[in-house]
């Protein structure tokens, strides 16, 4: 990751050439520790177990986990691509990029070329968060009052992050007045990664309560909500963590603006719209327990979506590195993605 | 409590003549453990630091604390007061519950008849809960699929509960397809409490995350929202648990009706709206921490309000033991009162 911009300290994603390298994020932000992965099963491993997450990094890693794999044999290629693309599902990023180098490799790329390949995508990452930020950034007011939700920093990316990028470099900018992040349930992204890259920039931030932020808006100016996504369908309807959905709505009657930011690679062509994206649910104890403690009775029963969708009606923009899609609808994205 | 139902196992609040035993709900649902308090800087404390809560139920254990504390000498009434008053600031039941017992006092009531108003207070809750549960199971649809937040149960009041009374009621009538209960951030009361009374009488039910409410409405039908209130303001305005006016806000765009299940000592005529009434901030580890441990970095700031303000155009219906003020104005809720 020698592209690495010097001031972003947070390198989630290492690529050691033998190894992946990988900052477990379980762990943050109480400590700082980093996995290395030598072989395709412990890439899969590592995002099923949520070492790594995020969407683009996801498909980052997985990418290397591919690389890892072929490096003592092309033929390692399929077995190891169908462990990776099962390790999580939801993320289009993942399959994403999985597909970009299983296109090399039909055409008969060696492991040095598809090493390479993994290495453009996660540069080609950074660089379009990059430039994401400006994007964003140049939609946001002086003195800005922004909502985020979980984590889509530098640690859910390659780099710079995409809501938190624009949040990033709006900062640089000086156009920040106050962010404010929510905790994120069950996982705590929010409370735990966010606030901990926040903190690491200095940038002047508040944890929330999920519950909290319709009250927040209520009170106080809020000038828009920025979050990001993990697939977005030709219509626009948007599938983020779960939480995403509430926070659109509480902005519609508040009148603070909603941005959606991801690269194109999150958008889902194959998805018409919303109701098309499955939407993983995940068991109770996410709920029921914290860190193997007890908090709800035995026995009692939740539903735990990871993921809701937010409907295009509710996005005022789309911020992909390809430009900015206000008010999006299927002739824009397919006009911008063509 | 002499008066409670059989049906009703859950006995939070116990007046043993010479002490207040209560159940402390911080240990719930892993230990049913009770504290007896003997003084009312006893119950103080134990109000304080939220071994009891709820609004009614606070109510109710402040005026056995100034039972307490006139056993020896009627003159301590004044500083018993006091101490008790300054325990919780914003749940109105409290200071409506010591108005009772100063009105009594400064007529010349003897101790024994301050127990007698105390009993009577208990009794009385615990009466207009069983009422306001008629009047809003009669609300339900047959198969009603609710949402509940916070816990307004048994454990809340002097028994069966507001809003939970409602769905406890309603589910005796059969009326219930299935409860989603909020588990209620930051401190859990949906995922502890309601949980636990929800479980003990085989209500169907599912926790959720606070931020998945609007999720739900959008993929299932919810018929009804259902919450307590700490305070209501003249015109209808609602302090309520934080996360309920999001609950709200998505309940308008989906729908599903929303309702208010509280005593009437729960309306402040002093508050002409939901501005007027003040909305108390407690301490940033109360987001940053869990049970001693830290989730977010040290030193990271949160914004932490405990109530929000639901606006009187977004509730279908209050419930108080008076009846049922269907889209509440000033006329309709002064006429009840009246």
């Amino acid at each position: 990751m020698t592209s690495a911009p010097k001031s972003n300290a947070v390198q989630p994603i290492i690529w050691l050439g033998d190894r992946l390298r990988l900052l477990d994020q379980r762990l943050l932000p109480l400590e700082e520790t980093y996995l290395d992965c030598r072989s395709a099963a412990e890439v899969a491993e590592a995002i099923h177990g949520m070492a790594v997450r995020g969407a683009p990094a996801i498909g980052i890693a997985a990418a290397y986990g591919l690389v890892l794999a072929v490096r003592g044999d092309l033929k390692a290629f399929e077995a190891a691509e169908q462990v990776l693309a099962a390790s999580r599902p939801t993320a289009v990023n993942l399959r994403w990029a999985l597909a970009r180098l299983r296109g090399l490799w039909q055409r008969g790329a060696d492991a040095a070329a598809l090493e390479l390949e993994a290495r453009r995508i996660h540069e080609e990452d950074l660089a379009q968060n990059l430039h994401m930020g400006e994007l964003g950034a140049a939609l946001l007011p002086q003195h800005a009052r922004v909502i985020t939700h979980c984590n889509t920093g530098a640690l859910a990316t390659g780099g710079h992050g995409t809501a938190l990028g624009v949040i990033r470099t709006a900062y640089a900018q000086g156009k920040i007045g106050q962010v404010y992040n929510t905790e994120t349930r069950p996982w705590l992204q929010g409370a735990r990664l966010t606030a901990w890259e926040l903190m690491r920039e200095g940038i002047p931030a508040k944890l929330i309560a999920d519950g909290a932020a319709a009250h927040l808006m209520r009170i106080e100016r809020i000038d828009w909500v920025i979050v990001g996504a993990d697939r977005i369908a030709t219509n626009g309807d948007t599938a983020n963590k779960i939480g995403t959905y509430m926070l659109a709505v509480a902005a519609r009657r508040h009148g603070a603006k909603f941005m959606v930011v991801a690269p194109s690679g999150t958008f889902d062509l194959d998805c018409p719209n919303g109701e098309a994206i499955p939407i993983e649910e995940r068991i109770a104890t996410e709920l029921t327990e914290f860190r193997g403690q007890q908090i709800a009775p035995g026995g009692m029963q939740a539903f735990n979506p990871v993921f809701d969708v937010t409907p295009a009606e509710l996005i005022d923009a789309i911020v992909c590195e390809r430009g900015v899609i206000a008010n999006p609808t299927v002739d824009k994205i397919t006009a911008l993605l063509r």
